[in-house]
């Protein structure tokens, strides 16, 4: 199915103009992931979110695909859940997975964010589960949770804070007020703000950049090892990354990244499910 | 005795007037504690800790405080322990409860720091467990302890490097170096630096959104969940956060968090004792 | 051997001008270490290391050494492993220990890191774990290793987070993006930038500081319950660090802070090891 998108032409993707998440993919090892309800600013709905965790995880086992954006259609990023939607559950209790919106953070593949426009509420969060992120200037993010009756969802409350300070993350959770892009990027809620024009493409250049120059295995090991350091002491990530520095001495990527440096040309790595 | 404090004017307050902490609150929720020795510039002690946690706990404990803001009387927020009270012990082996200036962090109700003048040593801890802090632009604040021969006190060694990384911490703990509100806003040891004359006016109006716009039962859930992840790994936390997310969508606060987004109107969220 | 090098001009040190690593120390309690293979870029071996942890770890065992400042000779701080005796080991499995960069981190003695021109790879690495950090406006900081398909080596993805946050510590690892000392800082990645003429000035000047004003004994605890409290939760911290108060009010430093305090004059600390 992923093969399909990287024919924008072909009959199946005309008929997933209206799907709730559009796949494109380019020449270069980068697929884009479009939240895709314009006229609902992108509201979350529990379709799109199982097709966007469709497509990442289809994503990260191709190897064709080196890098993700993920993205929304029109001027919003994704302004939160459907209210409508969401106020049909309203005093009834619904079974969540807690761990489903970290998706990207658990990939081996990288996923770079372009908040094109507005991020809200699990909008938000999905985004902060990303590995870096791009956000217009001007875009309007906000938690939202505690103005509407809420809690921290999804693992935010963990996240947050290891992006911005407790203190900052604190400071947006329980007011759920609203920063601009730039003032996000001050706090390193998010690594890069720029006009909104340049958002998407900017975000789409950082990626090819990912899958171009960057080797996929050396990407899906610093993810995971990134993310296990959150909760592990400096003795057992120092002795993880020795037994992993030692794998990588023996690498065909390491044999790579170093003949194209001493030959000064770019490196050709293979990709990662190529490997085996 | 809270309730006393309500009305500025009666007898207990004015006997207050000499009291180490005051204590005033406003008709909109926002409980406002002053360190109360100017003319020492609110230098900590003993007398000074146990009225300010005697006041936040009884304050935490009442549906009517939905937010709490310290502050210092006069110039300073609080200039560290009494020098003369610290030399007494010099030499002495004193009982120490290492989690007591922790205390703010660990209530339900948020509380706010406004730092109207210098804040160093024990002061500056005090502010460190406040869950939002704001600061004069020329406040100076300082950790002090290593030029007194002392230790990173009250668990500031575990909050300092949350807020503001850990090289910015060692940093301010090695040296202690002063650093002014501005640049304390940088590195995000405060979240708000202004002029000094605004900083206790826009504090309580922070407060005073946090008690009219947003829930309790959210604001007191969002800290205990940001507490509990910093300890935590991802999986417990988002495991965590789902359990709370089906009780909050069956909760009275959601009910009338989106039915006042639908409606357009400011929402009236039950106080959070006010609810059993 | 560490006191011949306060000698600049005897026969050892002359004899030392091709050593890995030169060392100095002046008056003032500061141990100036320099990484010295410039016509290379001070391009890391396996010799520098050993030499370099072995003074390290003297000078952390000699009460006259109060703090110290590893730089490099020439225009670069260190450009990373020296590639022509990394190629010799692609393809091979060799051993590694995983925690030798961050033996800064472990020593009692407060160590700065002085920047004066690129880091990459294991020089960040080595950087990162020192304690404090100063850089060129203009230099160029990498982590290199997903360029050389390598991993987060010794740490830096347990060290990088807790420096930058997250979110910026993964753009940084997964594009190993050059930034210059002056985003470093506003990162958190370094904590001081200024003009490359002034680096190695200003930090023996800060070290200097330090190792003249400030308590050896409350520096080394400090150090020590930071890195702790990474791994703790805030209970424990804050239960140590009572324990660590009672001490020091009943130490040799304290009396000294305060009376230095109080009488205004400058602090006179015993060493570390002079104490016993």
């Amino acid at each position: 199915m992923a093969d399909d998108s990287t024919h924008p032409t072909a009959p199946q993707d005309r008929a997933a103009d209206d799907a709730p998440v559009l796949s494109e993919r380019d020449g270069s090892g980068v697929l884009r992931l479009t939240l895709n309800r314009p006229e609902r600013l992108n509201a979350w709905t529990p379709q799109m979110g199982e097709r966007l965790f469709a497509l990442l995880r289809e994503a990260d086992a191709d190897p064709q695909v080196r890098a993700i954006v993920v993205t929304g259609a029109g001027r919003a990023f994704c302004a939160g859940a459907d209210m409508e939607a969401l106020s049909g559950i309203s005093g009834t209790r619904v079974e969540i997975d807690g761990r489903s919106m970290a998706l990207p953070a658990t990939l081996g593949t990288p996923v770079v964010a372009a908040l094109n426009g507005p991020a809200a509420g699990v909008g938000l969060a999905l985004a902060l589960f990303c590995d870096v992120r791009f956000a217009a200037d001007d875009a309007k993010l906000t938690t939202s949770f505690s103005r509407r009756g809420l809690v921290a969802e999804y693992g935010v409350a963990w996240q947050l804070p290891r992006l911005v300070g407790q203190g900052r993350a604190m400071d947006l959770l329980l007011s759920s007020r609203v920063v601009l892009g730039a003032e996000a990027r001050s706090m390193g809620m998010v690594d890069f703000s720029l006009p909104r024009a340049d958002v998407v493409a900017e975000a789409l250049s950082y990626a090819g950049t990912l899958a171009q120059e960057c080797s996929p295995r050396s990407m899906a090991a610093i993810k995971g090892q990134v993310l296990r350091a959150q909760s592990s002491g400096l003795d057992d990530a120092a002795d993880e990354a020795a037994g992993m520095m030692a794998d990588a001495f023996a690498s065909e990527d390491f044999a790579e990244g170093i003949g194209s440096y001493l030959e000064k040309r770019p490196p050709r790595f293979p990709g990662l499910g190529d490997r085996e």
